[in-house]
């Protein structure tokens, strides 16, 4: 199961995990000038990326709208990447968020986890349901694939549907006001979405006790991350929104199981952290390597100050 | 807005909404064996399709998946049969159900309204909220694009998500049981995105009466229909699930307002309309015209039929 080679980078790398969510912006000017189009040197620049995070990163999520955005070439240079992460044996999330169903959902599995644009794991979007999945199962058991379904965002959006209560229809145990009796517990589309593919996830556990069907679950605030981490106990969790997003290390923390079941996303603070140091147009890639470095010990180091 | 485009071509051309959902299995063999690969005789497929139907069809709508899964020579083919639609002057519905926020939208945005892969209207996936779709609403006011987000979709998966009630937590108006007292309305996850959609789309309000931010909204059954297009009055509807779904005519009709107000895609039904014939490997785009000129005749009986 991929789930156990990604746990066990974890427990050997830390829980970074390296987004590409390359912008030719980003690209320092001395290094971009050395080549002839924008999805060269996008490559380039991810490949000195990879090169300088390897060994302290767990794994890599590539965000493919970026690569879209610049169209075939785009998506030539992200074929590239992805190619250059095996050829390191990095572990690859494709942050693609296809979500559909029956035949176009099979579309899109052959489109991810064969040929040009094959990942590890691919992100899923269930607005659809839950058949919106099964297309991509067998590749779990038959090819050593994962997924990491959206449950859970820390963007002010989450309030529109992953937010929302759901009513069951259960009046039975609603009090009349001020009767005292409890009401049925409440819960959320979130909730009922992590449950659903905790579910669905089950045949596809790993040795190490969580499924190759994760969940991105945004870093928001600490009951919620405890609440969380109990109801979906065997689900690895793609973490994005630390740093920039708000969510510190120690909230990070709360999101894991005995210092496992998470890897933390970052990109544009990894990307861009040349431009807070000296000469880093040309440093870029030691730049990359030193913030992935100290994200990777706060994280480290959370965990530790929490487990007391 | 574009919206006021696709309204006249309803008028004048029907309702129907070519699906090219082309996978190479689908490519007769006496045709398919002209071509060196995979995508350029996909490509040479979709030309013959659009060529038979442009007179027949409102417009096409090209499901990425199909092209993603041949990698970067599908995509190429995939760029190339945008092009060939707007060289023919057709109105393109790219399928992409993009979700993201933030930056990542605004990339999404820019590679399905510039660029290779420019279409006119391309579908969104909303769950992650209303702040996935607001990098797009640039575009459609001053590049004249348009959207069809997922609200509501025919598949057996809708109930896990999209049709569940929401409990606003308003319990006053709940009666104790048998008390009588009627309970406030119910609202469902996709009638709520509905809405929020269908406000957020008020400022692209063509002359036609209907917003540039359409919606998806698969054929069911015709209570729903009914509630539905009552409360999404000003929202244009991409319709599917005809045919080999399940949905009539006359389903059909109970989504429109006076004959106008939605598309309904049909694809395996006109792409495969050849097996049905008699040589029909050799006829195939004659067929494809032939099924589409019957569905768009079905559907405008129905209309004829429901307005009396």
């Amino acid at each position: 199961m991929i789930i156990d080679t990604l746990f066990e980078a974890v427990k050997e790398k830390g829980h970074v995990c390296v987004g590409l969510d390359t912008d030719f912006g980003y690209i320092p000017h001395p290094f971009a000038c050395h080549y002839d189009s924008v999805a060269e040197a996008v490559f380039a620049f991810n490949r000195e990326i990879i090169e300088a995070t390897i060994d302290v990163a767990a794994c890599y999520k590539v965000q493919i709208a970026y690569y879209e955005a610049l169209g075939i070439e785009g998506l030539r240079a992200y074929k590239q990447t992805l190619a250059f992460l095996r050829e390191r044996g990095a572990i690859v999330i494709a942050d693609v968020k296809r979500g559909d169903i029956a035949k176009t959902a099979e579309m899109y599995a052959q489109a991810h986890f064969t040929g040009d644009f094959e990942c590890n794991f691919m992100t899923i979007n269930p607005y659809m349901g839950l058949d919106s999945l099964t297309p991509y199962l067998p590749y779990l058991k038959n090819h050593n694939k994962g997924l990491f379904v959206l449950v859970r965002t820390s963007n002010e959006g989450a309030k529109d549907i992953e937010n929302l209560f759901i009513d069951t229809g259960n009046r039975e145990h609603v009090p009349a006001k001020d009767a005292g009796i409890l009401p049925a517990p409440r819960e959320k589309v979130y909730q009922r979405v992590g449950h659903l593919i905790q579910k669905m996830g089950a045949p596809f556990t790993g040795t190490c006790g969580y499924s190759s069907v994760g969940g991105v679950m945004g870093c928001t605030h600490a009951e919620e991350a405890i609440e969380t981490r109990e109801l979906l106990n065997s689900t690895f969790f793609l973490i994005p929104g630390y740093g920039a997003q708000g969510g510190t290390a120690q909230d990070i923390a709360l999101y894991l199981k005995n210092g496992n079941g998470g890897v933390v996303n970052a990109s544009r603070s990894i990307l861009l952290a040349y431009k807070k140091i000296e000469n880093g147009e040309i440093h870029f890639a030691e730049a990359a390597r030193e913030e992935t470095t100290r994200m990777r010990d706060n994280i480290r180091n959370a965990i530790r100050v929490s487990s007391f």
